[in-house]
Formats: structure tokens, sequence, C-alpha cells
């Protein structure tokens, strides 16, 4: 059986143009440079992002901490919203590979007050205090909404008149400027440095990118060494990777066309609430009322071939990618429907 | 002259009492853990605060921090208060010496909500999660004010049904068993671990104590010596370490009740605004009204022979402690009365 | 042109056979544990290595890295040869990652006394000492030998006696069972645990695998996650790494037999001064006597199509591997005959 | 009963004069510079060591670790020798406070040959290699030796030359000094930033200086707050440490004069075996023969009211120091005789 799945975008499955790239890939020992598709990536990736340069690295965890390790010095302060990916789901790895002290502060879905950043920022000589070293904003969030434009703006305007260099976790960028109808540059303009998923949207079977000024990916380079990411061959992911830049973004209106449909066909579901507004890219979240019952709700997408993850505390995600189709869902939400009217 | 210092009970200068013990003291290698004085201040602390044991350190910081570095792995999350000293005051320590992530959570004048605590605790399996490894608390508060005994409870509660331990930094934990009436012990049986200090309020010239189980406190003197903290004659410091408990922490209620003293005589000056409610311990917070002439104000404090510093942000601190007698504290009344009346 | 490429073997490109599997595996989402193939690689890993579970990682280094991070508390000492490739050419990455203090000690080529690293294993209790928490082999070794079996076994056996575990560094482990004659467990079991590449001379892109038991490896994905390894569809990669341990095994006798045969061949030749004796895998280092012109030998090597390392300190390195056949290896020693002869 | 204890020089206890100076030290608050007779002591310090300004701090192992951590940054290597203080009894301090990565070498009884450690000294930009931090030296050695002038002045010239900076672990440079009958700058104008202990044989009850060029203190100072060495009224230690200076140093003389003594007498005895030429300073390391009973010379030497650690490996070492008359060696060498002769 050929399962539909809507538990992340991290599970998409590489398209064949991508398999048919990497079995036809030219490849070099990245570590000696000598890579020509990775070389042709990282220019192409650096070029759509605005920045000078970029790096390949093994995943999007790898390339927010390769860029915590790399701005900060040991100790150093770094602020970012409570609920980000960095705080939430990265084990940890600040601690241990950037050693620095998170400083995380309330956000508003994703959203964090300018101000309430301005007011964190550490930048004199007092001994007692630690410096500021980076501010990190998220965007899309991986709650599944996009920063306005604005808020960036005013972020990094408050981090240039410190002194503090702005890391932008893009894991998402691509369906953030698609939702926003803009260049993805109009985003990573407010942001020294940016690391954008090839995966996840975009299909890619392995691979993130970390972008910013030809002096930090220099650095960044002798540093992804230094944690292991030194890899050889890696142009059979680059390959892959080429195609998620050229074709896959292209196509991420069509997962947000479809995030919405299913967003409003749930909607109209008795015992179901949907955050309508909050559908910004490919994910909805929708609360399930009391006296649905899960393990039936669960079994009854299995067995129509779907995948998804169970609720935590009520709320339920289903997310789309190129890999769930319209009829896809649609198939999602019969079994919706005839579970609910049960 | 002789000033009278009110920046902070920092400034607190050993009593002559202090000065005969440190003269007289016997001592030894405390490495060795031949040194006689530190063996009694360490058995009198772990008894006051309820202990098994207890190991005597150079600083608060190096307190709180050797419980850190000693409760957690590397890569755990801390929760604690956004405005702790912990956070704001300990230059980023936590990053470098325990290797931990800290999650910061609001908190309402040095509370925190013990449910925003429990919604941090993170002790799944879940690959992309750090694991809480301790929670922290300071009671009283570097802001002056003590946190309640119910918060403290459920708190130890939540932290206990998780198996998640509990650190207090008590800095001016006699301070706030002062101000609740209670024994210290109250206090203290809500955490694992403690650290209070034997200088600020109780004037020793140098010196904590971190107290806990035996094996916790057998671990973190091993991690003492790690972290450079082996001394070796420390019973010169120990002696006026037990002076300090045995002789200052009962005089505490006078430097309390001169702080409310002061607190009362500001709040009857015009362009002063004291928040009375909040003189828990030894320091008076209060703002100046705009039209104060903040350095002719510092200027005649100083002519005064007072020690004071400026207001930050419209606030202003006075502190209180063994040298700073009620006669003293008119002193610097009259100033004030005299630059705002002219 | 098609380069060959003798400056080592990380240069290796994947075969016509792994460029297939690349395209046509089966892929899932490896942080979900639902990528079929790269379970089947690591099932076969473990297998083959005589360990009772194994992981997939990005690189070897990050393989020894994530062992020692997994292995060791932060402080611990860690006993290796001061010319291995963890502390030579891993970037510092242990201080880094692992946060343990390196006690290299001196090694004959790569051999370490036994009782050299007997004299240095710390495990008592003394508050001055940092414990011993890992031993690090590496065979075969960087430099090209491989270290006999009895040496790793009267290893194996102190550090037992002392509870001390042991990791080899093993990327060109298939290589040392070659030379050794004997099965891989052989040499693994004397380790607790291992990294093996896949690349270098068995050709895979990318991916190196770390073994261990069961338990060492559940703690190690969960590491791997926060050093940033946890990737997504790596079955692309798993693919070619499956046919680099059932087909590219067997062939390293061939490597093994060419670099030999170049050994002889250039031993024969004036000016050049070969150890035979320590071409044990696919490795030849020879030294270039002083009235050679080099860069006439390398512009001459390049003319012919050969990629090679000029020589360092007047040693030169040649590697052969599954794209280095025969003829090439005539093609290379022409160049020196002829260069030499002038 | 009053002890002799020739364990080591750690155990000295304060004069009569330090006593005296403590109980009447001027102090304020060192965190706020405020400390006067801290002050007093950092110059002193730094004026006869010859360097631009001075730090006082707990221990020397504080000492040193924050010199390691003010000088490298994370990943750097540090060249040492495999036998000196901060490999051997500093708890692994380095891999946890630093994030160094030692880089042990061979030494013959403390002098490291300065052509092995230019070998290891590493600039580059080569992606593999870790950057050379820092070099350690130890004078004297704590193995009781003294490392040569010109040892010490080549190692500096190859320092320089390649850019690295040169620490000294002085714990004992006024031994050294006094050994070699010259200046302690003739020593300390090798290294950049020198560590030396006012405890030990020079009677200060606690604490030790780290000297170096103004700039480096300036950030040493913030490191020692953030490793919670920020101590307060630390000025009752200083005053002891000024006495440690000007009257301690002078008599060290006498201390190496009992060990030579001690030292002659022994080699006198049957059954020990002295090495004479090794007694640079204030130790006496000697063999004794196997047919001696160890606990009934232990037992011996106690009742005779002597203190001394117990032979390992079959070496035993005496230490003299203020405390130790020649009376009083005399009284240990009539246990020695009397044991021997049994």
């Amino acid at each position: 059986m050929q399962w539909i799945d809507m538990r992340s975008d991290t599970v998409t499955q590489p398209t064949q143009a991508m398999r048919h790239a990497m079995a036809h890939a030219v490849v070099g020992d990245d570590v000696y440079g000598d890579d020509p598709t990775v070389v042709e990536l990282e220019a192409l990736a650096a070029r759509l992002l605005g920045k000078e340069a970029a790096l390949f690295v093994p995943t999007g965890n790898f390339g927010n901490q390769l860029a915590i390790f790399t701005h900060c010095q040991r100790g150093n302060e770094v602020i970012l919203g409570d609920d980000c990916h960095i705080v939430w789901h990265e084990t940890g790895g600040a601690a241990v590979i950037g050693g620095v002290q998170l400083r995380t502060i309330a956000s508003d879905k994703g959203v964090m007050d300018p101000q309430e950043i301005e007011a964190r920022i550490r930048v004199g000589q007092d001994v007692h205090w630690p410096k500021t070293g980076l501010i990190c904003l998220e965007n899309a969030h991986s709650n599944g909404r996009v920063i306005p434009l604005d808020i960036m703006q005013r972020t990094a305007d408050i981090a240039r008149r410190h002194g503090v260099p702005v890391h932008l976790d893009g894991a998402r960028v691509f369906n953030a400027a698609t939702y926003l109808g803009c260049d993805v540059q109009d985003i990573t303009r407010h942001a020294d440095t940016v690391m954008c998923c090839l995966s996840k949207g975009l299909a890619a079977p392995v691979g993130s990118i970390l972008a910013g000024s030809a002096d930090f990916i220099a650095r960044a380079r002798y540093n992804r060494k230094l944690l292991g990411g030194g890899w050889r061959q890696a142009g059979v992911l680059a390959a892959p990777g080429l195609l998620a830049l050229t074709e896959m973004v292209p196509r991420l209106p069509e997962d947000h066309a479809n995030a919405r449909y299913l967003a409003e066909q749930l909607a109209g579901m008795p015992c179901i609430e949907v955050d309508i507004a909050d559908v910004h890219i490919n994910m909805v979240w929708f609360r399930l009322l009391a006296d649905i019952d899960i393990s039936e709700l669960m079994a009854a997408l299995s067995a129509a071939g779907i995948k998804a993850n169970p609720p935590e505390g009520g709320r339920m995600r289903l997310v789309t990618h190129w890999q769930v189709s319209r009829e896809a869902i649609d198939q999602g939400l019969e079994v919706f429907q005839r579970v609910l009217s049960d």
C-alpha cells in the first residue's frame, strides 16, 4: 500500500527527477572543495537567499547549531522565542555545541515583540553580564505561522543598532515567502545568516543550507568539519538539492492551497475547531472536541492508508506536501466525516 | 571618613568578632579534609539548613554554578525565572560550566507560576527533547522580595512528581526566613540543594555554603576541585563564617526594620514613589519622579558620606545591613529631604 | 579527462551499482525510525562487526566524536595515540563536543604500548584526578599500518580489568581485516564500540557506521540528534552503503595488491626510498631524495592525468582504491620513471 | 600535639604576622574594585613578576584554568607536558572550563624538548587541524625540579615565532628563582602569563596570582566572575598575601637548605636511594628498598609527631617549609635511622 503521510513534511520522499539526478550526479570530495555539484548548489542557494556564500550541511538542526557556534563566544546569551525549534526540538544542542546561554522570551504564536527582545540585549562591560551574542528568529515558524515582515524588520533594526547579529531559522523560509507573496530575500535581508532546509516541503532526501557573509561561511566551513559534518561525495545529495530549489519551490503554492482546502473542509465538520487564520503554509492545526474516540479515529485513518500523528492535548496537526494530493486530502476528509458522524 | 555604604549588602565588612576569629582560627589543608574550622562550619550549616551535608565555596555564584554542574548532564534544560540572579548576574556561567540550556520563564517580581514551570518540564525519551535537569528557585529574590512558602511547596511537589531536582539560590535565605517568621528549614525543605551566602547581610568577608544530600555533596566536592575551588587553609574564612551563622542571623530583623523605616520615611516625601509592599527584607526600591536633579542628589549623598548606586531607569535602590545604623539612615533621609525640598 | 586520483581513498566515487541503488532506494524518515534501507544497513553492519546494534552517521569524524561524547562524562580523560586521527585530523572536536581531556601518548607508527596505556589509567576517587573515560585505538591506522591483534587484545584486557571502555576508530577496519587475513570480528571483539567508514575504500558517497551494545547505540541515537545528525530520507545513502559492505569489502585485496605492486616498483627506482614493510593496506609512503624537482614531478603527474598530494617534509603518499587500476598505476610509474631518469 | 607536617607545602599555616594582618586588613568589595588591600597586592605582584597587571584568585588551579580559558578559543589545542600539574592534578578542568584539547608530550622530569613542542604547533588554516592556542610550562615543576632558563627561553622563542602564547604554571616560581639564584623576572619574561601561589611555601592561607598584560587581565577579570571567583572582602586574604611576597619569599633559601640537608642525611642511610641531583627546591624524593616495613615506618613517623604521605610505587616524598625546622628534620631522620637499623 502506498501510504498518504500527513504527519509532517519531513517525511517527503525524493521525486523521480531527484532520484535520476542522484544517479547521475557529478561528484568529488567536498572536504577538498572538489565536488562540483555541491559547489553549484552552494552558489545557487547563496544567490537565491541574497547572501555572499552558502554551505551545505546534513540537517536543519546541524545548520542552526553551526550558526550559533560560529556566531557566538562561549557564555554568550542568545535571545529567542520560548516556542521556537531551537529551544523545543534540538535536544539541548546549543548548550553542548555552542556553549551559549539561551534567554527564552514569550512569543505570540511564534511572534516575539521586538521591544521585549531589545529589553534583553546586553552589550556593556558589566562583569555580571553575559554578552548577547545572537538573536534567533524562525520564519515560517514550526507551528505553521509566518512572521510579518515588519516584525522582522523592526527586530533587525534593533539588532543592528546594538551590534548583535540575527540568525534566521528558515527551515521553511520558502513557504514563508510563498505565503507573503514576496521574494525570499525580502525575508532574509533581515538576518545576517539564514538556514533553510532542502528536505521538508522541498523534498530533497537529506540536506540543508546555511548562508551568510563570505567570512562567516569560511568560519562555518571550518566549524562544520569540527562538528563532524565534513562529508565527502555530497554531490549525490546536492543534485536533488538543486532540484529542490529550482523545481519544488515553485510548487509550494499548491501545498498551501491544499492545506487551506483541508482546513476549510474540516472547519465545516461538527466537533472540530480549526483556527483558519493560522493556516499560513502547509500545516493545519485543529482541536477535536471531547466526545470523539481518538483511537477509533486513528484506526480509521490508518485503514484508509493515512498516516497522522495522534492529537496531543486535544490538538491535532495535518501537513500537506508534494505527496499529498487533493484526492488524498479528500480521502482523509471522508474518514473524519465518517468518524464524526457516528 | 567612615562611609555609610548603602549600595548593597555585598559591601559588608567583617565585624570585630570576625576579625578576631580569623586571627585565631585553627586551620588545616581543606583539600586533605584537614581543616577543623571548615569541618565545623560545614556541619553547622548542614544542620541549620536541614541537609545531610554542606560544602564551603568561595562565592554564591560559585555555589550556584557548582549546583547546576553537579545536578545536570550536559545538554539538560534548567527551568528558572527570567529575572533571577543565575540568569541576570552570573555572566553566562551556566552555559560554560554546566553546559545546560536555560529555559527562562516570566516571573512576577521573582515569583514563577508553578503551572508555568510544570508546562515546561520534559522528561520523556523524545529524541528532539533535552531532559529537564533542574528547576532553580531564588528566595529571597535578589530584587528584595520573598517567595511565599506555598509557591515553593507547590513547585517542589511538581518537581518531585516529575523526578526533577530543585536547587534554591538562597543567597539571602536567612533574610527570607526572617521575613516569613519561620525556621529556615521551612523554606529549604522545598529544595534538594540550597546555596546560602555567609557574606552579604551576614557580613563574613568571603564564602558561601552549598548544602544537600551526602551523596550530592561528595560529588560537589570533587567538582569544586575541578572548578578551581579547592582552597587550602580556608579555616581563616570559615571562622567568620561560623559567626555569620551564629551571631549575624539573629540580628537580621534589625536590618529589615531599618529598611522598612527608610521606606516609610521616603514614602512621605514629595517626588518619591516607594512600593512599600515590596519591602520584604533589607532592600528599598523607589522611583524618583522626573524633576529631581540626579547628579545633585548623588553629590549631596556623597558629601554626607553616603555611598549609593545612582538610579537606573528612574528606579533607585538602598540597602541596609549591620553597618547601616538608624542614625545613618536618618543622615541619608536628611539628604533626600534637603534635595527634594530645593 | 578522467582523472586517476591517488590523493586518498576519501575521493572514491560511487560505483554504477551504487548509483542505481540510490535511485531506487526505498526510503522513509529516519528520525521516525521509518527508513527501511537504513534499518537494513544498521542491522547488517551490526552483524558483520559483531555488535548488538549500529547507527548510520554522516561521517567517520562524526562517528568518532559521537562515540567519545556518548562514552564519557565531561572532564573525563581519553587515552589515545599522539598521531591518531582523532588527535590529528578532527579539528579539536573532542574538546568541544565531548568536553574530554585528551591524554596523548607516543605511538610507534600507530602502535601504542599497552603498558604505557595502563600507566595512565586513572579510576580512583582522588579529587585531583580526572577519571579515564575511554581508550581509543585506530586500526588500520590512518598512516596505513595495521595494529597486530595481540596488541589489541592486550589493550582490551587492560581496559576491561580497569573497567574502562575501548573505542575503535575503524575507518578502515575492513582493510585491517583484509591485511590480517582474519574476520573483521577478530579485530572488533577487542573494542566496546567501533566506527567504520562506508566511504573511503568502500566507495559509498557519504556515511559511516557506529556499532556497539544496544544500550550504547540507543544513547548514541539520542546524541546523534543533539549533534545535528538526525537526517531524514537517509535510505538514499544507506543503499550504496549496503553495497559497500557486500560488494566492495570482498575486493579490497585487489587494492592492497595494487599498493604492494606500486611500492615494489617504486622501490626499484633510483632516488626513491620505500618502506615496503609498512605497506599493509592501500597506502604507499615513500621518500623522494633531495635532487628531484618536485614541481616538475607534480606537473608531469598532472599532465598524465594523475592527481597526487605533493610530498610533505620529503615524504609522499599514494593511495589505491577501486578507481585506480593496475593500468593506472603503470601510468603513474611511467611518470616517476621518466622524471627520475631525467 | 603540634604536628610536623611534611606531606606537602600546601599544608602551611599562616604566620602570626599574617594572622595579625588579616585581623587588621582594610577591606572593600572586590567585585566593585573597592578593596584597597587587594588592589595593593595585585599591583605588587604585577611589579614583582614583571607584568602589566595581576589578578587575585582563590587557588592555583583556578588561576591556571582561568589562564587557559582566557587565552584559548574552544577547540584550540594546548601543548604541555604529560606529567605537569594541569594534566595530572587539575581534575580534567581544562576540558570542562577551557574546552581545549590537551596535546601532552613526554617530559624528562618536567623538561620538555623545545623541538618536540615546535613539532606539534599547528597554526595553519587546514580544516582538519585545531589551532594551537597555548603552550604551558611549569617551573618549578610540581615534581620538585627547576626547568633551566635556556629551555624556557628556547620555548618562548619558538612560541613567539609561531604567534602562540605561553602560560607559566609558576605555583612555585619563587622557589625556582631561589634555586636559580636569579630574579623571578628572569623566569617570567619567557611567558606571556604566569600563575603563582601565595599559599604553599609562601604560607598565605588562601589565594594565588595570575599576571599578564593589562588587556589579558581585564579579560581574565571578567572570566573570573563567570567562573565564580568574584569574591567580596578579599582583602582579608590579600593582607597575608602581601606578607607572603614580602616576608616569605626571602626565607625560601632556608627551606631549600633544609631539603638538601634532609636529602643528604637520608642518602647516607642504608636501604634508601635519594636522587640528590633532583633536590632543587623544598622537595626530597627517595626510594625505599624492598625490605622496609612501610606500615612500621609510617607508624613510627606518626608516633614521633611527623605527618608524611606513604610511599607510592616505592617512592616517597618529604617536603620542607617554614613550619619544618632543622630540629624537626632531625626528629624525622631519627625515625628513619631507627626503623632502618631494625
